[in-house]
């Protein structure tokens, strides 16, 4: 049988293993910061409904600059915001990973550079890798947190080409101030990418976008996966200037958001308030779970996220194993002590609360 | 305002342009190769009917694996195999040119050369350099043809990490013998792609997956979006040894595949048989249009594709906004002479015809 070292492997691929969580079928799943509150029927009968029409045209290419939908992004992004946002301002590509590939292809690179500060989501790595950008890893404050002085000093010191502050945080769920942002942009010359991907579940702040005018090389990225409840879509996008727009249009391949993608995620943004009325469910659900685990004395991070970084376990491993015995699934990310869990329903809580409980003080023993 | 050399963009995309044809409403559109028959209404219905199920689902990821998908395919591109085709074998992703991306991500890269045969598809030098991959085109021979030798004596003097043999080849339609292919694989130690996009439109000979056994390097690329009259869907798969799948999984981005997708290619394939009918008409009309072109004294050159490369006019582009002045869009693609026309409906086919005669003998004059 062939082995992949019997073929002509690219050089930084070899020995490396594909990204993503175990797809485990369990009855609770809180691993991978799904939205896990159903979409409303009359929310599911009107994407039904508009993929149908769509699915009569799919014999023809898609619309290759998805014009109505970035006009539905840009009325849904712009609502806070007090000039709104133009569509022109609006791109989107197959779920954020896709747009900051994008991202990297246009700005990074060979010879180039792409710093974030860790903790952080572990795609970015590896998209700098697929991207031979080099990745500069910078750690945050020992709370997690950042500074203006703290991003600054960095920004300055390594010079990257490519910057990205995750905002709320994964996988800590630490909030973004603007002062930080704002910061960064003035620290060095580069592409700032601020990734909102977890942003409608913070509620406390504005919208990194409210930054963008007069600022070229601010990238605000967000995710139709976690507030809209569509990770099986697959619908990333970004607000930038409209040069920015045209540097990624130069690298997406054409036609790179389906027929479908397009009607299914306009019919959603269609049903905006709806959809944000199941965040403030999960934010409460959230901020009753971080109440559960302290009680049973467990390290809480502050989180504007859908899911909360726990410290204080003896073994996250053991509790890991213990708990997807009890057909529930958490994230075990190898930060020591420490787990990922996503606020749920208001049942699933319920049951992990009960689960973990039942584990014991500083819970289930290697 | 902004402009695009106000960024910091990477130096090899300085100057480019945004690959694409004009998206262009007119009531005939023959110019990118769509299937331009609409799905059967029971194929619709199936397919929607797919889709609303998986809807229900997308607050989930979806199976980054794409189990069921691979499995579908691997039973439609193993009927004409002796042994069938083991889904381990099969790879998809959104469109070929993805699934070419993810090849050259895996294969090519700084320091490494992909060689093709030209003219051919322009989206090639287009996935080399974004993946910073060296470009080797080498022209055909006088009629479009590629022989053993040929092909045989380019790979052994430019030994490219990465060869694309296009068959049926775009833009010109020309067909590929199983012994260019088997020549091919023997002259180098890169991987050699058989990109059979057009291959339903043969009809005349054998995949190159029923050369597959033995040969780890050989990949076999093929799209719905032609035969299968799904090109607004974006599903391109491949056909390779396992350990490539392993490989593509190493630099595919997680959950690249979105469950709308995988349903609606599962839906489709359900009916190659009603799909492949509208293949057969394709290919009469494709005949009819050759000869109805002969005989007002153009050159057209032999074509296994759903298109034709046609020779003979004074002025291409002449002749194109005359055509697009009735309604009709096909390509100008820059070939001296001549023209890339799409095999339309019946309806479709004698409206072009009837417009090209009405041109007179050779077309448009400049």
């Amino acid at each position: 049988m062939t082995q992949l070292s019997d073929l002509p492997l690219r050089a930084n691929l070899v020995g490396k293993r594909p990204y993503g969580a175990p797809q485990d079928p369990v009855p609770i799943s809180l691993n991978v910061n799904e939205n896990t509150h159903p979409l409303p029927e009359d929310v599911v009968a009107d994407i039904v409904a508009s993929l149908a029409e769509a699915v009569r045209g799919v014999n023809r290419y898609p619309d290759r600059d998805f014009r109505e939908l970035r006009e539905a992004l840009a009325g849904y992004l712009g609502r806070g915001l007090d000039d709104g946002l133009d569509a022109d301002r609006l791109w989107a590509a197959n779920g954020s990973n896709e747009v900051l590939q994008q991202v990297l292809q246009a700005f990074g690179g060979p010879g180039r550079s792409l710093l974030s500060f860790t903790p952080t989501y572990s795609m970015y790595p590896l998209l700098a890798d697929g991207t031979d950008t080099r990745w500069v890893p910078i750690p945050r404050l020992d709370d997690y947190t950042l500074t203006p002085a703290h991003v600054a000093d960095a920004l300055r010191e390594h010079r990257p080409d490519i910057a990205i502050l995750c905002g709320p945080n994964n996988p800590t769920g630490t909030v973004l101030d603007t002062e930080t942002i704002l910061a960064a942009y003035d620290a060095f010359e580069g592409i700032l990418v601020v990734d909102e991907a977890y942003f409608e579940f913070d509620g406390s702040r504005a919208s990194a976008a409210s930054l963008l005018p007069g600022r070229p090389r601010l990238l605000v990225s967000r995710t139709m996966s976690k507030a809209f409840a569509f990770a099986g879509v697959r619908l990333g996008y970004l607000a930038a200037d409209p040069a920015v727009i045209d540097a990624l249009r130069l690298v997406r391949l054409p036609y790179h958001l389906s027929a479908l993608t397009q009607a299914a995620a306009i019919a959603a943004i269609r049903h905006a308030d709806e959809m944000l009325a199941t965040v403030t469910d999960i934010r409460a659900q959230r901020d009753r779970l971080s109440a559960g685990l302290r009680e049973l004395g467990y390290e809480v991070h502050p989180s504007g996220a859908n899911f909360l970084l726990v410290g204080g376990f003896e073994s996250p491993t053991a509790t890991f194993e213990a708990l997807r015995a009890h057909g529930i699934l958490i994230r075990d990310l190898g930060i020591p002590g420490h787990l990922r869990i996503t606020a749920g329903t208001e049942a699933e809580t319920g049951t992990l609360l009960e689960a973990v409980r039942a584990l014991g003080p500083g819970g289930a023993r290697a």
